[in-house]
């Protein structure tokens, strides 16, 4: 099976109790759960983090980039900064970015995506959905492709 | 079976001889197939549609808000200026955006997107596996949902 | 009687349904109606057109400048993109300019207007009743004037 | 009789003497006496008051808001930088403001215009019209409406 | 007793009844009455003003520096671009800005503050409890300091 | 005779009326004329067409594209804001954009160029010249070239 | 007693030997058992913890978000560009954001504040004194309040 | 002898004590009697005003425009802000304004200048003796001119 | 026979060496010669200078105002910040500005056009094939117009 | 006597004939012979300079520097972009700087001064007599002073 | 010999590997040691660290600071943003910061140097040559010097 | 020997006499005789030159191009605006751009660099001895390389 990464940044921990009428109510290990099982389904072995240190999504990333593992990366917060997480982002094959909320309909500085130019592709505003659209692209490309 | 519009903007008549290095060699035609056959298994009624101009996208957008019909779009440029597609958006009740290439890895002014803040998400760079998920989204929501 | 046109552009055909919070719940055809008839009291001879294609209203626009019709324009998103409009509306003698709502209260880009440095004046948020005003205006210049 | 309060801001003192290529030749008392005339007719008790001071004109619209006041301002100068002035306007329930050139057609900082988004309307470069127009709106809300 | 000047700008004499789910309801002389005892009971002498002239602003704080009191200073609508206010506060020897709401908060233009790069500190949306710590901050610098 | 598409934009049918002390007093059926001449002695078979729909000029482009047809375009009003003409020329193998006036010497907003990045090469203010001058320059490359 | 986090973020460790003509010769040490001993004057528990990884302070964040406890932030440079910290502050009660110099008087890139439209409120410019005034502040609130 | 108005605006009534190493230590009482005699050696007769109200500024250069009398204007802060200064001053027929500091070696904001686009000519960072050479430049035009 | 003055600004002397993929390979004295035997064909007497001193440009530019030469210009790097040439293009009677690229299909700050406002026209993008299309008309308004 | 450098730098010398509406007709030379002799009245010994050339200017100015001469200095089109010459300007002891017409009234670009924070003072608008009174200031700080 | 600090910021550690193209095949542990070894050649004990978290860089560089020890830095992806990283640095007394690749011939956004501001000074674009460059600046100072 | 160039720009003539506290007191003809005496030990041929005329900066680097000799620039004011010798640069094969100061750390207009895109790499804040570092940096490359 396809090994893939499902990476999710800063305050994606607190999922089901942060701002849950933007967020909605599934907790992070839910969505864990429920990944992997939706991974295994179409043929992904998923593997899925959550951090809030930036040096930590860098040395996954880094992984991936070793071992050209595709990623599923929500960079949350680091989206609208992280110039690091966008270099290292850079190096990967296949980055699906993903956002739960739709960034481009909320405050104006989550309108500036420093990430997005060196993703593959992004999903927003999709809800918890986007992540298994995106698992699903990864597949398309990885396991029939 | 749930109704669906696909409505392509500007230029996208010309999918396949248009820039095939970024957009690929797909013809409209050939896609709006896919996306009836594709539609069909997910138990959509898929109707697709491309214009070259504004005010037939307006109209369609405009039928879709009084018979409450979900649809995916591809504002293609007007993506960036045409804030009379925008308004028409913020009527509908469910609009997937989607964009074949990066929008955000393009020129500077594609990462201004207008319309983006009145759809309900967006999903770009996916290149047109980008129509099947924006689909798969609203069977989600309409079909099973 | 002196002909006066009133010109609707995108998405104004849907008043009544559209954002009614915003624009009320009076249909198009009942604005039309109730400005032939308040203009016919004023001594105007009114036609009232909406549309959704950027040509059509250039059209009506350059009918205007050559037979020197006064016009009450509601260019709706044309207001803050559409140089063309502009262009053509610096080419009639009296154009009054009328928003349903206050542009200024909305979103930033609403406060952008590249029509109005060429129309004669603007009314702003004073609802439909803004249309009679303007009205009233172009009857107290061409008619009692 | 409705009573409504007409404010005049800033060099409006010197209405006739001033660029009258730009504001006309009426003086600001006879503009004074038209509006209490025209108010009349129209069931409203007009009183005209002119100020360059910014905290006179605070005070009035201070006693607008207190007393329930409609209220028809011409900010002039302070349109473009008195939050002072837009944050008394906030207070007040009903505000036409009218300019009586078309500020979007001189300097570019004649564009920016910061008590517009408190005031319900704007009504632009008609002239002195423009208050014949605003006292009519308040008549149809308050003494008709 | 050290006498200290709590000053406060435009519109804030309407405290109480100006937009009470942002200011509250107390009064501004139920304010004035609080901070002359709350004062008394830190050592300190309270005078309290208000005023919607600028200019009136610019005399208290002349008086201010001439005689070197320190000052409680609400610049209200005047904390956006009165550089009059703020060359005036850059005389004197301390100046405490307070704003009871969150200015960062608020409007953009709300957060663009000219006075507070000369004054000694700032506290915001803290509510009128902002004027007790000011209050506080003066006593320890200047009664016990 | 090599075919050469002449495509004029929004107001241009208006050539000869509108603000002749910039545009001139030849009308768009003289011009259309004169340039099937100037290109019959060049070798050049000479299409000339307006529109005010840009859905209209977006088909033509993608017939120059189709059957590789130099193009003399200008974009007028489009100019400044058409991405999706932008879109379209950048698919055409020679394209000579023309404006009649001097855009540079004019409104801020027509410094801003968003086809002229996609056209092979520009031509302003040199009058109606400037449309002779297009044509001799497809004729050196297609025609003799 | 209310427990209270006192938070301290990049840089604040060196506290007394970092640039103490701006910040002061007290140590962090010292200024926390300062606040610890002024907090149970005041009925509050007060823990003061000091990082210099963003992820820490995350963590203590979303611990004061789960455990509904007041916070007193420093934020330190995080407060420039720190959108992950902001998301984090958004989800707590009451956050009282502390600066010790005026940071409206110094660099620019100081003016521009991330964090402080999420929090409660700001005190900066104040010293070391500032803490002092947000526990009291927190104390009027949770204790007295 | 040619009557002259020496205005200045806000804080310059604090002269002598304000800012001493920027704005030199001659009290406004001085400089006034200094210009008065320096006038009467110029033929002019001066009289020198001072005011922190913008509304007593606008009411003097009005009766400057009224009888023709040449201004010598230091706006100070105004400069930088006040729009109803900068239409005052424009109905003026000759007015030189007058800065004591060099403004464009200061904060960026006072680079911004609002009033002299309508002044006649302006001198900056030459001291007191700007006033000087103003009333010689008044002279030079009115008095022997 | 008209004297036409074709003057080249900075780095141009190294036509055919320098970046030949856009600029192309003939050397600047193979450009003169051809345009002075192109010119003589159209009856005109072109002198071409080359230079990287701006003051000889300057100079230059001066004579053909004291003698209302035509110019054709190419100010080269000079285009995008010599005020100075466009002060004295801005004497000049006729001046036809080319560039040899593209300038709009660049680096951003090629867009930025300095000297345009004053030229009378401007040709971008079509080669050395510009300069003989500028000679073309400057011919048809001095020999033949 | 003291020796005063007046520097004039670019299209200066064609004072006279270059744009008599906004620059007069006296030419350079009659300027020159007129401040030689204004200046010997004031004891001043003063040499007059014109220059096209960036490079002389600075060398001039290297020789004030070296010299400590003051300098009556004219950048022209150079005060709106040569950094070199605003270094220059800041290694010399007095500096005046003259602008004939008021920078402040025309182009945007004009407003852009690069070299004024560098001077000592500046005078602009009062035509040729700017020259007069930047000489009688260096009088009154070298000659009287 | 004196101790100096080399310190790499986020995905350095994947030197070699990273877009070789850009910073070449060196991995990180061979450039360690050849640092090491040119250090000692220039009597430097050089260390050298990498770490792709914030807050270890914040302690290594509060380390320097507080044992007064020479840094060599290069911040990679921190130099766009991390105003913690800047302010750290800026309590270090020498601060030598190094790029690979030249950061002003790359994206715009790397042109936008925070840190730099508040180092000794800056090596860019000459590959890890830039790091023997900077312990030969520190060698020159702290050795020799 | 390798031949170098180390073309210094405006103003540099006065090193040692010129802001000695930025610069230091060494002056140009020691530091030519310097950088001639180290290059010579690198085994390079070093000729210094210094101008203040950009069209004779511009000749140096066209000779550089044509002899492909590495260039060691300090192109001082330049730097920030002359985009003439930014297209000059871009044609030599190695240019090392020196400043002596930390650019970054001095006005916000020495932070736009418009050469630095177009050279092989930059040093800045060193002093002089980045000029030693550059040359070494050339040796490397070319004599040892």
């Amino acid at each position: 099976m396809t090994k893939v990464l499902v990476l999710n940044g800063p305050n994606l921990g607190r999922l089901g109790s942060r701002q849950p009428e933007i967020y909605g109510s599934t907790t992070h290990s839910q969505l864990a759960e429920h990944l992997v099982s939706t991974g295994a389904a179409l043929g992904l072995d998923v593997e899925v983090h959550q951090t809030n240190h930036e040096g930590e999504m860098l040395d996954w990333l880094g992984r991936a980039a070793d071992e050209d593992l595709p990623v599923v990366l929500n960079p949350a917060a680091w989206s609208h900064y992280s110039i690091a997480v966008a270099d290292a982002v850079a190096q990967v094959g296949l980055v699906v970015e993903v956002h739960i909320s739709n960034v481009h309909a909320r405050e104006d500085f989550r309108k500036h995506l420093v990430v997005s130019p060196y993703a593959t592709g992004v999903i927003a505003g999709l809800g918890l959905g986007g992540y298994d659209l995106a698992l699903r692209h990864v597949a398309a490309l990885r396991v029939s492709g």
